[in-house]
């Protein structure tokens, strides 16, 4: 297991849809920024690694399971940590949480990839970064 | 399993991110309006489930994996299916394909719901329709 | 004044918001799809004119005007047609409307650039097919 | 004139599209976050204003000028002021700034109304806390 990362989103009226919650699609979005805002934790960059790396993380597969819900004016922090490295790919592990109770837990399949999209191996300054010591 | 319903949808600038193909989550939008069109296909509709039955369907779960991708003004078909139904939910498997090709394999549990957001039984008109004879 | 071009669409839950109706950037969506659509019924696409003109339509403003609001499952239709076109610009009047009674009214200004988004003159090709004869 | 307001956004993927830039509606989003942080800069909330005061906010009219464009991972800052009030109305002026430079500029015409969606008077709270002294 890697380190937890936390990060916190409020949500807004554009997350929301007509059941007064958040949109379930709306939630991968938000899981999506707490990754990018991961890899700047620890000093890196989508930009970074597209540029210096020639590396794309792509999204391979997403389980998610919608627990509870967030509502509008909503707090939600969401945790991430790596559960496994394999040579081109990773497997994380979010989990957002609304006042301390779990509504929403994912674990993704996540690959990198050159420009082209073909998989290659993962940048080990980012295996390394986002590794426990 | 139940009958398969087609939908069509093509690929406009909004469903694209910076990396030139559908951003991942959008994916789920396409699978919403799969999943109307269906109901709407037997004659119900989300409105209608609302008013006659107090039931939404809310979604549990999703299962999604990534093949391959689709870019814009893309042409993609959506093919959906009731895999199983239970009391108070029923599991969907989702493919899309473009040009006959398998880009997005999804199966998803539903769940239906009152107002109030507690677990009803399925309304028997809808399960009744959405089944094979 | 061009030809007019419809366009319809269904309103999803994604295009909603937790006041119940559509949330009011969805409706910027809904008025690119319509021109996309524009762009297609008369036999040309934004990936031709990128591929074969290496032009690009972007907005250069848009004043929207929200007079009524659309809800979940509406069936609402756009209503496009060219006001005037400039060298490397035109003006394009694009209304909303729901069983007949108008809901939004759009003017935007579109620019033709380059790929390194340089305003260059529109392709001879797209003014004429546009335009009313 | 009214203070201003200040509200810092990064740009993520689900931000971008195909061209590689913000997608021309997503502005409107970060306008919205902007205008709800506005109101929580001030002690109030759209909640609040939605069960103490019955009121809600919506978007009459949105004119909205794009100068230059946002990428991927930049960051943002959007510049809220009222310009005026009306009796049931308010005129905001909102500019987006990249390293200093204006990319984006906007003025908004809000109403403010009830859970029906008719017209009533702003709320003196908001009106008051909004405005200088």
């Amino acid at each position: 297991m890697s380190k937890e990362f936390k990060f916190e989103i409020k949500v807004y009226y554009e997350d929301t849809d007509a059941g007064g919650i958040v949109y379930y699609s709306n939630y991968l979005n938000f899981l999506e920024r707490a990754r990018t805002e991961m890899i700047e934790m620890v000093g890196l960059s989508n930009k970074q690694l597209l540029e210096e790396n020639k590396t794309l993380i792509i999204v391979k597969s997403c389980n998610i399971e919608y627990i509870s819900s967030a509502k509008l004016e909503d707090k939600i922090t969401i945790y991430s940590s790596i559960e496994s490295f394999s040579k081109a790919s990773f497997v994380i592990v979010q989990n957002i949480k609304k006042d301390n109770a779990l509504i929403v837990k994912a674990k993704l399949k996540l690959v990198t990839v050159n420009q082209e999209g073909r998989p290659i191996k993962i940048p080990s300054v980012l295996e390394k970064k986002l590794s426990i010591n």
